[in-house]
């Protein structure tokens, strides 16, 4: 619930009491949710504020109500909610799920779309998975928790001047086989260096990367081995 | 994983070795997915065969690399396997995650939009959040493991019957105040008996309930009450 920002637990007579300790322990410090927890006596009391409760099952019901995945779900309870009334989502217990009853008093069924040849989720699994879908759902979702984004990509003279940089180096070092083939090369070679949005300094790194390989090529060194032709 | 029909898993090194037992009991009998675990020695060797990594991150890494969100990323990884092209999701160590060099070499970042006051996702459920995405985004994730729908609403004409049934009762039992009242009494008990969209069975259910109050009504009573008008 705190990772994708709800609060509001309400526990219907759980069966190890409130407060709990061992319930705190696992809660990796999600003191603002604990502390607001409410504790009812029955369902009707924990939901009687809420004019949308939709139940969530993970097997089919012999019941006349709607079965939504939970993105419609989600959808509809933002709507109700920034209408400015109440929705809430009804969890079962840990085995045995929301008994008859207890999903007869919810408008609509929701379930997850697992594989119907393997489903196993247990509560907490179907919680996130309710809670992520709410967030995603809910404007705050479309914001993720950090994104630098890219620099900036260089303005594009900077990056004209890496690629005459680079195929001066390469008339220099016999790359173009010949002439003929030289703008071909050349368009190959400046579409893959321009597929990378090269930021300003990236273009000042590969200026230097070409100068670091040319001045070698400059400089004798007696253990060099014959210089092929670079790979096309 | 396989709650979401997944069961590609590659593993490189595992801390505790494999098989491991206590993942297998861990596992809920997902044994389809277990029995084509590939174990590699490098992170290179695990995604040699792929052609888009993404490595999920919980933190902001300073680093070059697009961040998108579960849904982006799902999209794109669809879009990439539709082609017939491998893709995977990389998924770092329990507690710190994936390192640098190991993020480096995927094409892109993806993180959770989790609340950035409180963040506190395990590995565990990172992968079932992405599973759900990715089927979400799939084509088998349109599809809910059940949905029974609702049984077809009755003909209009058994909805009449039951209107005028019951307008026949309430005609009788004083129901309608005053004759001018009578039409918008009736539009609106109308208009809200329509909303539920009854089937034939919950019609005759209703009918049958009218009846049985009503003669109960027509059965002398001494112990009755001296009967009110109904609530408009």
């Amino acid at each position: 619930m705190a990772n994708f920002g709800l609060w509001d637990l309400r526990l219907v007579r759980p069966r190890d009491g409130w407060p709990n300790e061992k319930a705190i322990a696992a809660a990796s410090r999600a003191d603002h949710v604990l502390e607001r927890v409410r504790v009812f006596e029955t369902l009707e009391e924990a939901i009687s504020d809420l004019t949308l409760v939709y139940a969530t099952t993970a097997r089919s019901r012999d019941m006349q109500k709607d079965v939504l995945g939970p993105e419609e779900a989600s959808n509809t309870m933002a709507g109700h909610i920034a209408g400015g009334r109440g929705a809430g989502l009804l969890f079962g217990r840990e085995r045995w799920g929301l008994l008859n009853d207890e999903v007869a008093m919810s408008d609509a069924i929701v379930t997850l779309p697992v594989e119907p040849a393997f489903a196993s989720l247990n509560i907490a699994q179907a919680v996130l998975l309710m809670s992520y879908e709410w967030r995603r759902t809910s404007a705050e979702g479309r914001a993720l928790p950090f994104s630098e984004g890219l620099d900036e990509a260089a303005p594009r003279n900077e990056l004209v001047g890496l690629f005459e940089h680079l195929e001066g180096v390469l008339d220099q070092s016999g790359f173009f086989t010949t002439p003929d083939k030289r703008p071909s090369m050349v368009n190959n070679l400046r579409t893959a260096l321009t597929r990378g949005r090269f930021t300003s300094q990236e273009i000042r790194t590969l200026r230097g990367v070409i100068s670091s390989i040319d001045r070698r090529h400059l400089r004798p060194n007696p253990n060099r081995a014959k210089k092929t032709d670079a790979d096309e």
